[in-house]
């Protein structure tokens, strides 16, 4: 029973503090609901979770999502805040609605992004870390924590090939790689951090015009400014080409700047290419240039021994984003930065130690308090869906995973080639599966002169058409000169041959009339 | 069935994906369990955390938390993630472990943050926020969550006096922060994003010597330097001296730098204190400063009619950083930054215009993609949590709770001020409760010179203590020349007088000897 539903009408604010501080000392009621009320609505709650987001959510017959124009889905939520509570039953009815109304991730046929898929096991870790709700600043108050993300860190650099260094989970890998930026810019110039970026000459970072855009946001929000990222050139597939880095480098001297960092790419976000790190890695020894490796879609693949040659030359980057929220489906949001270190630079550089909470006096080794890594206080515990998923799957479960991933992408491929009206963009190197359909009035018009602008109008048709009939989503975009093409990403664990099929078929079905 | 565990074993990487790639194309296993099982493994951790988390978690005699050494910690949970998969029995005994030895940060006498207690419609949001895992980027995939967004922002905007502006959620209340100030920088030299600090004149921000740390630390971050931070002076509550602003600004002027934004607190991290509002604002709107609230803490003050009086002035400040998952027991992380603006300050910003992510040819009003608001690419849904918990107690409930929380704190000011061996730090005016406990052979020594010397040593031990027995949390800090004193927050709805009675008691208890 709530508090709030047995008093307080017509009770002035002052007159109901009076009230409280008047009640008998040892009995002042709590505002919770009574245990007991509590644990049934958390289990009907779950009851519906289970039904809606999981049965029904990730099962094919189902739609993916539902949709509502915004002011119609408004009225359908009723989202307004009042004054008055609502009623148990009126908070499960709203519970359905959200859960109907969204659209379903984990859903086979949901291809939109690059997270997709629902793991049990990092589920069931996300609900236990809800469930426990705290930060892992201080071992004090999250010692399981604070030891697991130090053990699986500690995997994840394994994989990259480092025996030794440091890390820590970010909210994102746009925030990892602005980590890097700031890592490196003060292991060059630890003044940076009292004196900031005006005693320090003009720097320049480089990376390619297919690298995600959360560098140029990230050189935006550091101060730097986004004239601080030198764009290098790729190559067809969309790998860095190192001779062009070479290149911007000098150019980057001769006008009076210096480099500090290059940031490659393990698994661009549209081609899904892999910048070629050991070349990359070769320039930046040569200049003495901090290497990271942006591979938050990417770095999964570092599970694959089948794979993992596509990031040859990690271990001698100095810092990696990797997001297991993406390819290894731990959830949102499970970020990764490595770091080869082993200096305490994360701590010396994001450090500032706060008297309040990193107390030196403590009965503990205050090593352990590991909060003064990060530019947050409190944070998020992003290590435990990861670490009870990998430990019920197992390395060699979720190497499969990966692999798996690989064959379904190649056998999408291949049908693709098989099939009339889809092209190719480029023959993929990854998951992303990039491809144009081309409707019946389109085909055998390559050579016509508005052929790729009518070609680029299809794919928003398209997704219009899937998304208001709830049967699949795919994201599209275009790239260069390139028109609007699609881009499949095959990361749910739970897709099959099938899924690919129904891909092309349901394009074919709802594009045969352009 | 996990398909891991049955194939693989000696068989190498490349015949495995060939094996993939042969079988029927149909009938390709997935690799996730089956429904059943899924379900099926679902249920029973809900069945730990509903025993272990949520009904012993909350429950007064049972331990706050089950203390232990670093290195057997690790043995106990067994953190190593190896190449094979476990067994359904094993991950449910490790998922028990977990809860076991974490801290119940939702237990009654968890005094030790800002963050405690357990919502259970807060919880309930979350459970669906994890099952639903999408990132409110794009209205495409986050239809309910974009618009509850909006939703949520607007009511907490409404309690701050605004009918209109601007918002979003952050990952925690330092980021928030860091995001007031590349806001500010950004709307007065809007070349900032483009060219870098380097192209601006020197800055400076103020701040009061009680401010959270994240103010110097975002300062590092966004290339401004620590020194950037001008340290205004706190009256001996802790309130920032508005006479010292002004003096500070002239100081700097004189110095050279262009100051440009002041950081208020309302509800300071140690004594919770709250900054003169109105008188700051005058000084602000004389220089044309951006005023910032860093109200992480205090910001939740505003929905109670009783006390809001604290923020008096709130409605003239440009920027708001308010965090439900404090006082309001939202859960880690609810962090609203709030903005006056409505000239598309965050978009201008913060965007860069992904074509991938924000294509402008979609089918709907691409205004609803939020996601160039924030320097993230995705990031998490912290509104859900936020909003189910208002719904079912409605602004009525969540008023009360603050107006509780008030009175409790007076309650156990009260009751120090009885109880000998008991002093108070300063009288509170919010629910930050400042004291020490003097054991009984410092008691009457105040004028012996080593006083506080050893009463500063009193904490730690019965931190010490209380942590081992698993009694409660309480934490301790030295401020100024003030040895270590107890910070008590109450914030936990579910707290009673009693419970304020066993923090004296136990204090008294465990420190007799002392």
């Amino acid at each position: 029973m709530r508090w709030g539903t047995q008093a307080g009408q017509g009770v002035t604010p002052a007159l109901l503090t009076d009230f409280i501080l008047m009640a008998d000392s040892k009995a002042l009621p709590a505002l919770d609901e009574d245990p007991v009320a509590v644990e049934a609505l958390l289990r009907d709650v779950f009851g519906i979770v289970v039904e809606e987001a999981i049965r029904k959510g990730t099962n094919a017959s189902e739609k993916v999502c539902e949709w509502k124009e915004p002011e119609e889905l408004k009225q359908l939520l009723d989202l307004e805040l009042r004054r008055c509570g609502e009623s148990r039953e009126q908070i499960l009815e709203r519970c359905r609605a959200v859960i109907r109304y969204s659209v379903k991730t984990g859903h086979p046929r949901f291809f939109n992004q690059l997270f997709s898929g629902m793991d049990p096991h990092a589920l069931a870790g996300r609900i236990i870390t809800e469930s426990l709700n705290t930060s892992p600043y201080t071992y004090e108050i999250a010692p399981v924590f604070v030891l697991m993300e130090e053990e699986v860190l500690k995997q994840l650099r394994a994989l990259v090939g480092w025996d030794s260094g440091d890390g820590v989970f970010c909210p994102g890998g746009s925030i990892s790689n602005m980590y890097a930026v700031n890592l490196a810019r003060y292991q060059r110039y630890p003044d940076c951090k009292q004196r900031g970026l005006r005693a320090l000459p003009p720097l320049a970072l480089f990376s390619s015009e297919e690298c995600h855009y959360s560098i140029k946001k990230g050189a935006a929000f550091l101060g730097l400014g986004t004239d601080s990222v030198r764009v290098v050139k790729a190559d067809e597939s969309g790998r860095m080409i190192p001779e062009d880095l070479e290149r911007q480098i000098s150019l980057a001297e001769a006008e009076g700047a210096v480099p500090f960092l290059v940031s490659a790419t393990s698994g661009t976000t549209v081609l899904g290419a892999f910048d070629p790190l050991d070349a990359i890695a070769n320039v930046c020894q040569r200049h003495g240039l901090w290497l990271h490796v942006d591979a938050a879609w990417g770095g999964s693949v570092l599970l694959s021994r089948t794979h993992r040659h596509l990031l040859d030359g990690i271990q001698r980057v100095d810092s990696v984003a990797w997001n297991p929220h993406k390819l290894l489906t731990a959830g949102l949001q499970c970020s990764a930065l490595l770091l080869r270190d082993t200096t305490n630079l994360l701590k010396r550089c994001h450090g500032s130690q706060a008297s309040y909470l990193f107390q030196q006096d403590k009965f503990y080794d205050v090593a352990l308090d590991t909060g003064d890594k990060v530019v947050q206080c409190g944070r998020r515990v992003d290590c435990l869906k990861l670490w009870l998923m990998w430990k019920a799957q197992g390395g060699q479960g979720l190497e499969r995973r990966v692999d798996r991933a690989f064959a379904l992408a190649r056998y999408l491929v291949e049908e693709i080639k098989k099939r009339e009206g889809f092209e190719l963009v480029m023959e993929p190197e990854f998951v992303n599966v990039c491809f144009w359909f081309v409707p019946p009035s389109l085909r055998g018009k390559q050579e016509s002169p508005d052929y790729m602008e009518r070609l680029s109008k299809v794919a928003p048709v398209l997704k219009e058409r899937m998304v208001k009939e709830g049967s699949m989503m795919i994201g599209y975009q275009p790239r260069g000169g390139q028109g609007n093409f699609f881009r499949m990403v095959v990361a749910n664990p739970a897709q099959t041959r099938a899924d690919m099929d129904f891909l092309l078929s349901e394009l074919e079905r709802l594009g045969q009339d352009l």
